[in-house]
């Protein structure tokens, strides 16, 4: 159907999953169930709800009192960050996603000295540059492992190398890396978080995974839930629904991670038919990723013209969206304003098609052409 | 049909209303929606999101601004209470939920000072306890406006009243009473805690109304979401079912609150033709909840002998069950040990029936006899 809309921006969001929806339903058309409740109706929930936090412990090839299920992606970085014993020395990127940016920055204005690691056009923060920022009162070091805006990805094998050698801990940041390629496993990294809605799971609902090595402090106190890590009733719903896209992630990840890769390559191609094209990030992306300039085309007007054709893409982050600057990413990596100012962000998803991509390449060419 | 269970632990959680699964669906079955997206399919979502918060403002006859769409209650009572100022003086009672303890517990490790107000066989502090115990440096007033546990109800308008006087910002903890009665509207209270599965609406999600007035620090920081309230991709489907269950609060309320009055004065009325039995809380008390003593009889064994009979009831909080202690509500009520454990408290919901009450007295009559 060539009048359908095209949904390129699935780092923002992504279509609910029809399993995914079938499993919450355990919940949402149940009885009424408070895993905390101790009668039948309690324990049924918390069946309910055991058997999923095994299902994502092994997903992070963890032990369950290790997984604590939050409200977001952004509820579990908070937690990860404002979790740590205030102050000391914390080493992160220059080009971290809004939550942790600016839970940084707040942890900074309360007495934490953090140091923010240049990425340059590469794209993501070298190994070797975080060896060196470590300091005697370094807590930890905090990076995304892959970029949201451009899919650049952190060597994460070699800085948990690091991070282990140095005894320091490395928390992860894989909200928009999870759904996308399979997660790193090593034993230097002591904590990933994670959102449900960006791999086809519902809204609402994350996990922060964090060894029992790791000690935080509860961002959210009051009942005992979550080994009394995080209060408050359960979303079991978001829960079962999150926990079922991390099982089809399981099955599926190495097919879904090449399929998307096809999908970025074919659109990737397709563009070096137009001229004046740059890719941003030169590190390894990921496979759904790019982040395209149209040099000497204004983006905004770029980002409209191909919504109303049809093609939703993105200029950035949706949670800096609605921002008149240009991308605070870009601009770090040290990409000149016009250039960042036209550049738009296309994200693939498992929904996607060949012929989706090929459609959107012939759209995306001629309104270039109008508009230069 | 005789053999259903019977749920009588409505202030654990409730059943979801299909009407409220019906609202969610907009989200769960429709595309891809993440409402920071400036394209269509956001725009969509955003449109979703901006009606619900005009819903649930014209609910608290609050301005779109002033309510924060949250997790659960307890993640409000939290923003409310770790949002304020830190230090300064604050007052609450000793009877209060966890959620709302064990945070002001933790600012009070954190070096505020705080007045622990009695409340005596009564159930709640009395409105001129409050007014003495206001000080110069009174940050704020923070209760309950009913007990979860015993229903007893705080004197909302008196107190309300001092606090506008005295210029102290009442904060109200509304999750046990919200869906039972109509919530009281005053000037003089600056916030109000709901959760949305107390009344029907999804586990999850809940709201945060705080006056513009009350100036509070966010407690999850990240993008803009929530006016910088609260950062992290919106949970739609949560707030849109969470909307839609008090949409259906606004128009059937009283009849709600007559309808559930009507099933707790039955049961208590047929309770009395066992003999020893105590109904906790003198003061007047919300129209869903019983805390009865069985005198003589172990409300542990009670319980699991009324569970297995296909009973649910509930021995205090569910966010507090598993705790081999007696009841902190009843024993700071001043009640002894030894009837604090002989206690149940028995919790209507809407979807209860008188037969249901009946069938469930004589189960109670019979084994409490056997007890004892």
């Amino acid at each position: 159907m060539t009048n359908q809309r095209i949904y390129f921006d699935n780092n923002a969001t992504t279509l609910l999953d029809p399993r995914v929806f079938k499993a919450m339903l355990k919940d949402l058309s149940g009885p009424p169930a408070n895993p905390s409740s101790v009668h039948w109706f309690g324990q049924q929930a918390k069946n309910l709800l055991m058997n999923a936090r095994q299902s994502a412990a092994s997903f992070f090839q963890a032990k369950s009192d290790e997984i604590v299920f939050t409200s977001s992606g952004t509820e579990s970085l908070n937690m990860m960050l404002r979790g740590l014993k205030p102050g000391g020395h914390l080493i992160t990127s220059a080009i971290e996603h809004s939550a942790m940016y600016k839970t940084i920055r707040s942890l900074e204005a309360g007495g934490t000295t953090v140091s923010y690691l240049p990425v340059g056009l590469w794209g993501a923060p070298l190994p070797q540059t975080i060896d060196c920022a470590i300091k005697p009162d370094t807590r930890a070091i905090a990076l995304s492992l892959s970029n949201g805006e451009t899919g650049v990805k952190i060597d994460a094998m070699a800085i948990a190398e690091i991070a282990k050698k140095q005894g320091v801990p490395l928390l992860l940041d894989c909200v928009s890396y999870a759904g996308k390629e399979r997660l790193p496993v090593h034993p230097g990294i002591s904590a990933m978080c994670i959102s449900g809605h960006k791999f086809h799971g519902p809204k609402g609902v994350g996990i922060l995974f964090r060894r029992s090595s790791l000690k935080l402090n509860p961002l959210i106190t009051g009942g005992n839930q979550e080994y009394q890590m995080r209060a408050g009733t359960e979303n079991l719903a978001g829960i079962l629904g999150l926990t079922e896209a991390l099982k089809i992630l399981s099955e599926t990840q190495d097919e879904i991670a090449a399929h998307l890769l096809g999908l970025r390559l074919h659109f990737e191609k397709g563009l070096m038919s137009l001229s004046d094209i740059r890719i941003h990030g030169e590190g390894p992306r990921i496979s759904n990723t790019s982040n395209v300039a149209f040099l000497g085309v204004d983006g905004e007007t770029l980002f409209m013209q191909l919504d109303l054709a049809g093609v939703a893409v993105s200029q950035g982050s949706a949670c800096s969206s609605g921002a008149l600057e240009p991308s605070r990413v870009l601009m770090q990596m040290g990409i000149e304003k016009k250039v960042a100012q036209s550049s738009l962000r296309f994200s693939f998803g498992r929904t996607n098609t060949q012929e989706e991509v090929e459609r959107a390449l012939e759209i995306i060419a001629h309104i270039v052409k109008k508009l230069r």
